[in-house]
């Protein structure tokens, strides 16, 4: 037995003391807590740990400080880049005993969580008050790891991403202290910017224990529609227009025709074989009906095969059920395949170039990749879909997406506008951050010295 | 001689032979530099470097680094808590030679600019775009000390802070090394948000060269307006009830009775002596007429005495000039007076509290303490006026300051909406963010060993 195993069993010794049922060392859990939702193999944790307080929390993490034992945590598993893969064993640290509602405050339009709690279930936790939680990724994730990988989706265009909504965090850090960071006051200029810092530190620097958000009021009537294009600049071209003519949209999403060809097949649906836009406006009933009306004109203005939109809840639902599924649709294309879902950003001038070219390389492949995205933020990803029995398909995948990444790269873009960098996106920090990257190990390493937290990720690796 | 104090001189001789006259040491230049614009007692710096390109930045910090001499970033001195006075000496750099617009690109609404550029000529620069750039501290600032003190200002309610509105920064760090922070992306998950957590770090961490800033579009029509209200508790329901109808106001700022007064006397305007709301909605006309309706009806709720808005440039303009100047009119109502300008912010829900309790406080001593405050965001500031030669008038307003500061934590606020620690704020930093302080001193001490930029400011002073 080497010392550090040693130490490993010291360590699940004193965790167990600690929470007694709660450190599983089952089988089952290991294998549920040691797989991801992408291509990656699995990686088992040593035990899953399922605590019920900000002060077991601490005290776990106490406890691996002192045996230098990994701790990773995790929310619902929804994560695209194997961010909660115990790449080193460890624990891991499932919140969902930590799922609560805290406070809420409508008359400041804000909300105190724990980080297990699902956006889903918070939303429908503020049904009855008339606001609501805007982030929307797709999953239904946990809010704690919503922060944790900055997550975003359809309404980052007009709602942001979670670095715009938490506007406060409870964090347990590498030696089991507890901080508090940011207030609920809606701006301050007191010091670094530590909430910010741990909005997508994606577990390296602490574990969320607690989530002060912003909510939006529900708008009082919100309009949706679809619209098909002949091709992807025309799509493009009328995205900026709508930006620049400054109409607010709140979703503004593409498909191309290979994604509209399975959704048609998944859902039932008829939609032509070309690129789509789908749209969301809210507002008042005159502004959405407004909104819908001058973005119908400058559709029309670049060809697109007219602008069918309702203020019908059914009929939104029935869009953006699709929309949420495509992934799946997509999935449902390829009998047995996985994905490898890719996800760069670029500024918006360059994003027509950056789909045609992904576009042209995928189409002198092998592989399909289907592309959607949210455009505008210039974000979009391929959903590259492999059959596992051939390696040589997830080469070709992660060839792709590298040469995707190196494209957003040189466009000024980022190579992960919303996914995050996990283990998928790890060797794209030098070319993306240069000495900015060393500066990060700076950081990890002042506040991580034992480097326990999510090891393995993010930051350069010093062993 | 010390041999600090020889390491310097050979510092200076470096410093001479890399700059030539842009190195200056004339008593005139050291005094300027060492000044502020609140009520700190001057500090001068050894010397006072106006370099002209990131690469002379980058050779300067070097060389200070190699003979421990504290560098001290330097755009406009407009700040009001003595970020820039030079408590230890060292070198100031000025950046008024690097104020040029670097490049802008309309088609993804955002600028790069040099450090040193003020955002009035910024804005005088975009003005045939249709692009403005929206944040407005008063103060004719340069946009790298708005960037490194995380300003806001006037328009924060509608654009944000700096915090929402730098995308990508280019950073001199301690050892002279240049790194660049975020893209041209609207979004990223790429990592740690370095570009968040230089914004705001009071060139503690670094010295930003370059920024790239995000760009608006110019509203098709501007209603502004102003309100009196019967008392404070009204006026602030009344900014609540048009936060929670989200109303979209690009501005709401308060002046309780006192400011009123000195405005009137000041601009020979004639103001009710009451609190007042001042307003401004953007949008397309219809949609500035309808909001502008809705406020008045929300005023009325309220009590208020009408509410006069308009849409003519002319009226609009008067309407801001008396709120900029405000702060000169309140200063001119005490003869010879210095002000004391603090700065907190709190969650809206207790600001009328926050507001009413410093009223009473003020009321209670011997110095006049008019507020104002930008009221959407829960911010608002006292301008103490004390008489310099009487030393017990600076103690009082400082004992005000500190007891305004306490209610603000208590309420769950932050001791600085938007003014920054500098030298004002720094005792408040444990009391605020407990060992998240701590926190900040690991970082600055990772990124900043030797603790030669902008020492004696923000963190924990070791020594």
């Amino acid at each position: 037995m080497t010392r550090q195993r040693a130490q490993d069993d010291k360590a699940i010794t004193a965790l167990k003391s600690l929470l007694g049922q709660r450190l599983s060392l089952s089988k089952s859990d290991l294998a549920l807590h040691g797989r991801s939702e992408s291509y990656f193999a699995p990686m088992l944790p040593d035990a899953v740990a399922y605590p019920q307080s900000t002060e077991e929390v601490s005290k776990l993490v106490a406890i691996c400080a002192a045996h230098e034992l990994p701790v990773v945590a995790w929310g619902t598993g929804t994560s695209l880049e194997g961010h909660s893969l115990a790449v080193r064993g460890g624990v891991v640290v499932d919140f969902s005993r930590m799922a609560r509602l805290v406070a809420l405050r409508p008359e400041d339009m804000d909300v105190t969580v724990q980080p297990g709690l699902t956006r889903e279930a918070l939303n429908e936790e503020l049904r009855a008050t008339g606001l609501f939680f805007p982030v929307d990724p797709g999953a239904n994730a946990a809010l704690g790891g919503m922060a944790a990988t900055r997550a975003s989706g359809t309404t980052a265009v007009r709602y942001g991403t979670m670095r715009d909504n938490v506007l406060a965090l409870e964090v347990v850090l590498a030696d089991g202290r507890v901080i508090r960071t940011g207030t609920r006051a809606r701006k301050s200029a007191a010091g670094f910017d530590l909430t910010g810092l741990m909005v997508g530190s994606e577990g390296t620097l602490g574990l969320i224990t607690e989530l002060t958000l912003r909510l939006h009021g529900q708008p009082e009537a919100i309009s949706a529609g679809v619209c098909a294009f002949p091709d992807m600049g025309a799509a493009v071209a009328a995205v900026t227009d709508t930006i620049q003519l400054g109409l607010p949209m709140a979703r503004i999403e593409f498909l191309d025709a290979a994604s509209a060809a399975a959704v048609n097949a998944y859902a039932g649906m008829d939609l032509p074989l070309l690129p789509h836009l789908l749209l969301e406006f809210h507002g008042s009933e005159a502004a959405v009906a407004e909104q819908s009306r001058l973005f119908g004109e400058i559709a029309a203005d670049h060809g697109a095969l007219g602008f069918d939109w309702s203020v019908k809840p059914e009929e939104r639902k029935a869009l953006w059920a699709m929309r949420h599924n495509a992934f799946y649709a997509i999935l449902a294309t390829r009998r047995g395949a996985r994905a490898l879902v890719t996800d760069i950003c670029v500024p918006i001038s360059r994003l027509a170039e950056a789909v045609e070219a992904t576009q042209a390389d995928i189409a002198a492949g092998t592989i399909p990749g289907p592309i959607l995205g949210h455009v505008g933020d210039g974000n979009f990803h391929a959903v590259l879909l492999i059959d596992e029995s051939r390696p040589e398909e997830l080469e070709e995948a992660r060839a792709l997406s590298d040469r995707m990444v190196r494209r957003a790269l040189a466009l000024g873009g980022t190579s992960t506008g919303e996914h995050g960098v996990g283990m998928g996106k790890l060797d794209f920090m030098p070319a993306e951050h240069g000495d900015g990257w060393q500066v990060m190990g700076d950081i990890k390493r002042a506040l991580d010295p034992k480097n326990i937290l999510n090891p393995g990720k993010l930051v350069p690796q010093g062993d």
